[in-house]
């Protein structure tokens, strides 16, 4: 049996994510369960939705993903689970998996509707619990059972990308998420370097003027220097060398970045 | 082979957590490991006993749970397991297990006495690793050999449940736990509304007279507002929409809630 | 299948852990991931060597240990597997295995070189997803395929041991790690303690003159004295019952402690 693999705002302090993982085993007791996160900060989706994006090549092809950010638990939004290639998606319709399906391309998506594969009573409050945990078990369990689960949706509420704005000459985005380590990654994925006539040469932050060499790897600049370089998510992203550089920088998410 | 499923204070930090479930995988290699969580407060018995109580009837039904909280580790409280229904509950006997056995209402207690199912060695300080992990194993490769484990214990220590107060217009408890939202979760069971003669309309905070309307979902209330409702748990709570009612309200364990 | 232990700094608010374990599973599918903990401090190798040697030996005996605290990754240091006994070792070379490994005494050691074990692409910043999972995951399905990793690695890097001092009538070593209690643990181990010519009683924490009765478990002094004990790793510990010692007596790693 597959692999389904977590990123929720539950915390790991509370019994929330633990709770989910118990209804998840009343429905698939094989699965293989992945914590890929569970400190996404409180009601961040963007957040949810670029962590997802990072990391859901690296998974084993049957994975089913279930990404429950939700601050709008309990209102009309829609539930959904997401085909694409032999993976699967399951949370929100709030753009939480928007990013994924974007890079995916070709995915067809429908609401969770079919009450036969949930708990005969649904909170308003815990719908991991409730819905998007067991519906990822069914599908981890039945991958052809996709269709049984509702309606097609059309559509599906997508997340705005951070804009990249460019000449031949430059290329500006800016940061996405900030890890543990201090570095700062941007909205620059590694293809979008090619936009540039030139070769680029360097990185800066706008607000501070900082300059940055855009290196291979790390220890290109000695300690405590700065460097851009492209991260293993594929973004490029701004460090210094074992330092915390959004500490160091004053880095905060949404500040623009130039690559020169 | 079954679920077995963890609560301690171990922290995540340091190897305890790890290492207590490497010594579960020596004895029941195919067993399925939940952590519920890690990081109850050092040494805070009542807020383990919640947490167990809140969550475990969400688990697959031969789910053996093993909660260590365990401030007198080393001194002669007894260790026990017991059997509910067709579940399992691994820890101290210092009240840990009894806010969740009391819902059971029926169950059989064993104080763990047989040295043969334990390690030649045991430390004094870390009985997770070397008796409720190992005995928890026990339990879920082979349900049967409860009666072995050791005597039965007769009366096991109990926690009191925090007080309820009532007559026919107010009923009164007190917060319980505040989740990582800044929820915070009342004694007060769903069910216990029904004492009242009336629809409870709203619930008070007592040290600050706060009052908040009682609603179904977080929508109901704008932005920012305060509400309480039936958590998920099954208990009554109080929040703020998208805020953190704890810190914003001043919130704390023990501080008493009117329901009106 | 086997056990998977891990131990890393990458923390578990980013999907690092997460997209770890998904790269393991995709060469393992049927393996058994432990966390043992992915909370060392940003590239302290020295903490995440002892939390190995900490926990090791109750794991499994055919375990297969993936330790990523790595600095330097992107440099010439060379990649790890040793094997010893039943069980083996992953990491890099900058003596994060090395304590395990000089416990176990006698192992053998590959430089991970076989680009027909790694996936195509590999980054410059995360090993642990594109060469030390692969290959732990690789060991944990084939054992057999030890040999074909790499060449023979005949010196590893080594760290070294915080230095003992002792004659007959005290020993000395220093505080090497400091628990989520705050609990201090020494680079003293129990068979050390028989270097003296006597029975040590009680043991100093000479930056402070602080004296503390050696004792067998918590409970042997009042809550909020101090004491000192064999702790269950096996190395002498230093607390406070039911409290934080660290914090109180503003101990540090690396501070010095004499047995008397």
């Amino acid at each position: 049996m597959g692999t389904i693999a977590l990123i929720t705002d539950y915390g790991t302090s509370d019994w929330f994510a633990g709770e989910m993982k118990g209804a998840l085993l009343r429905v698939a007791p094989a699965a293989t369960i992945v914590d890929i996160t569970h400190d996404i900060p409180a009601g961040d989706v963007r957040d949810a939705a670029f962590s997802l994006l990072a990391c859901y090549r690296s998974f084993p092809a049957d994975t089913v993903f279930c990404v429950v950010v939700d601050p709008g638990v309990g209102t009309e939004r829609a539930a959904l689970a997401a085909k694409s290639g032999s993976c699967f998606f399951v949370g929100p319709d709030n753009g939480v998996l928007s990013w994924a399906l974007k890079k995916e391309g070709t995915f067809s998506a429908r609401r969770i509707e079919n009450r036969e594969l949930l708990p005969s009573v649904i909170s308003t409050t815990f719908h991991g619990r409730d819905i998007f945990g067991p519906i990822a078990a069914h599908l981890s369990k039945k991958p052809s059972g996709f269709e049984a689960i509702g309606p097609i949706q059309q559509n599906i509420v997508e997340l705005p990308w951070p804009a990249l704005d460019h000449d031949k000459k430059y290329l500006s985005g800016s940061i996405i998420h900030i890890d543990r380590f201090g570095n700062a990654v941007t909205s620059i994925e590694n293809d979008a370097l090619k936009l540039l006539s030139h070769a680029p040469h360097k990185v800066r932050v706008v607000k501070y003027g900082t300059e940055l060499p855009l290196c291979s790897y790390f220890q290109q600049v000695p300690s405590g220097k700065g460097l851009a370089y492209i991260g293993s998510c594929g973004y490029l992203e701004i460090a210094i060398n074992n330092a915390n550089a959004a500490a160091i920088f004053g880095i905060h998410i949404g500040d623009k970045i130039e690559v020169l």
